[in-house]
C-alpha cells in the first residue's frame, strides 16, 4: 500500500506489516490510529494475536463508544486504556507528520472502574514521554468536554462555509473567516464517526450554543448594546485566560 | 496621548496631531480608522476643516451606516467613498503593525449612486497601490456578504468560547479550537459598534447559521451517516476550494 511505503520513505516508522499477528504477537503496547469506524474491524482482528499482560490503547476523539467496544471484542488478559491526544491538524497522511506533534498537547487517558491501574500508569508515562500534558477523565465525562471544545466547534466551521457559499460571499472573506472555519477541512468520513459516536452529548453541546446565540440574539435585537458589548467582554476575557494558561504550560516546559 | 507617542516610536507615522484643522486642512486624501462608533463625532469635528474636492475614505467593517452618516454629516464639496479592508487581527495598538497587513488582502470599495467617480477610483487605486485586490460593491450588498464570513463568524467564536468554560472544558482544549476562537479576543466595543451598525444583515446570517446546524442535528439525531458525510464533505471541498482561490491570489501577486 502506498501510504506504508510513504511512512517508510519519510522514516516515520522502523517496520510495516499488513498481518495482525506480526504486527502485534510480539507487543507490549498497541497504540489503535486508525479511524473510529475501523475500530470493531480492528479489535477483532487483533484479539486472537495479543500477547498476555499486553496494553492496547488508542488515540480516537470519543470515548464511550471505544472503551465500549473494547471491552466487548479485545480479550480480558489485553488491558484496553483510551487515550485521546488533541493534536493534529485538518491535514490527512503521514507528509504532515511533525517530531513534536504531542509537545504541550493536551492528552486524555479515560480508564474507568475495570481498568487495570498499573496500564493507565504505564500508558500516562508513555503519552507524558512524549510531551504531553495528560490528565485522566471518566469516558463519558471526556465525551462531554470534546463535545464543547472539538466537536461542535468542527460542525460549527463547517457551518459558516456552507452559509459563506450564498452570493459567493466567501470571495470577500479574510484571514479571521480562514482560522475560524480550518477545521472544516478535516476529513469528512473520520468526523462523520466522531459525530456518530459521540451523538448524544453533540446534541447537547448544540442546543447549548442556541442558547448561548439566543442571548446574542436578543442583544442585537433589543439594541441592548450594554448587553451585548458585556458578552463580548466575557468572550473576550475567558478566551485570554485560556491563551494565557496555554503559553504558562508551554513556558513551564520549555 | 501614548498611543500617538507609541506611532511615532514605531516609525508608523511622520506626525501626529489632535489638532483637526491640522489633521485635515491641507489634505486630499482623508482615511478614518477610528471605531466606527466615533465616526459620528470625527465626522462632525473634520466637516468644517475639509477642503473643496478632498476625497475621504475610512475603514470601517459596516458600510451602509457609515455611508448615510458620511452623507449626513460631511460637506458635499468633500467626496466620501466607503472602504472595508478585510485584514488585521484580534490585537489592537500600532505595536501589531504590519507594513504588508494590506498585501493580497480582499478590500471591498462601496460606492453609491452618487458617489464621484473619479473619487472611487482613486480609492481603488489607493487600496491597490498598497497590495490589496480591491472589489466594489453597494454598501448593503457588502454588509450581507460581510455579516455571513466576518460578524457572524465573530459571534460564533464567542459563543463557542462562552460554552467551553463550562466545567472548564476549554483546559482539555487543542489547536482547533484555539484557531476556531481567535477573533473571539478582539475589542469588545470594536465589535459591539459592528453588531449594532449591521443588525438586520447580521439577524438574516444568524438565520441562516440556524438553518444550517438544523440538518447537521437531523442528520446526528436520526443516525444517517450518509447524509452527515455528505454534509461535511460539502463543506470541506467548499473551504478547500476557498483556500486554492487564496493561494492562487497570493501566487500571482508574489
Amino acid at each position: 500500500m502506498s501510504s506504508l511505503k510513504t511512512a517508510l520513505a519519510y522514516d516515520a516508522v522502523d517496520t510495516v506489516t499488513l498481518n495482525m499477528a506480526e504486527a502485534v504477537g510480539d507487543t507490549r503496547l498497541v497504540v489503535v490510529c486508525t479511524p473510529i469506524g475501523t475500530f470493531p474491524a480492528m479489535f477483532r482482528a487483533m484479539a486472537p494475536h495479543l500477547p498476555e499482560g499486553c496494553i492496547v490503547t488508542d488515540v480516537g476523539s470519543t470515548k464511550a463508544h471505544v472503551v465500549r467496544l473494547a471491552r466487548k471484542l479485545l480479550p480480558p488478559h489485553a488491558r484496553f486504556v483510551g487515550s485521546h491526544p488533541v493534536a493534529g491538524s485538518e491535514k490527512t497522511g503521514v507528509e504532515f507528520a511533525r517530531a513534536d506533534l504531542f509537545q504541550n498537547a493536551v492528552c486524555i487517558v479515560t480508564p474507568t472502574a475495570r481498568t487495570d491501574k498499573a496500564a493507565v500508569s504505564d500508558v500516562v508515562a508513555f503519552w507524558d514521554a512524549l510531551g504531553a500534558c495528560t490528565h485522566t477523565l471518566s469516558p463519558s465525562r471526556h465525551d462531554a468536554v470534546l463535545a464543547r471544545v472539538s466537536h461542535l466547534p468542527h460542525a460549527v466551521a463547517c457551518a459558516l462555509v456552507l452559509l459563506s457559499q450564498a452570493g459567493r460571499s466567501n470571495a470577500f472573506a479574510g484571514p479571521g473567516f480562514g482560522d475560524t472555519t480550518r477545521i472544516a477541512s478535516g476529513d469528512p468520513a473520520l468526523w462523520r464517526d466522531i459525530f456518530s459516536t459521540n451523538r448524544t452529548a453533540t446534541l447537547a453541546a448544540l442546543r447549548a450554543l442556541e442558547r448561548e446565540l439566543a442571548r446574542f440574539r436578543r442583544a442585537v435585537a433589543s439594541e441592548d448594546e450594554k448587553a451585548l458589548e458585556t458578552w463580548l467582554a466575557r468572550a473576550k476575557s475567558i478566551r485570554e485566560a485560556w491563551v494565557a494558561q496555554r503559553y504558562a504550560r508551554m513556558d513551564m516546559e520549555a
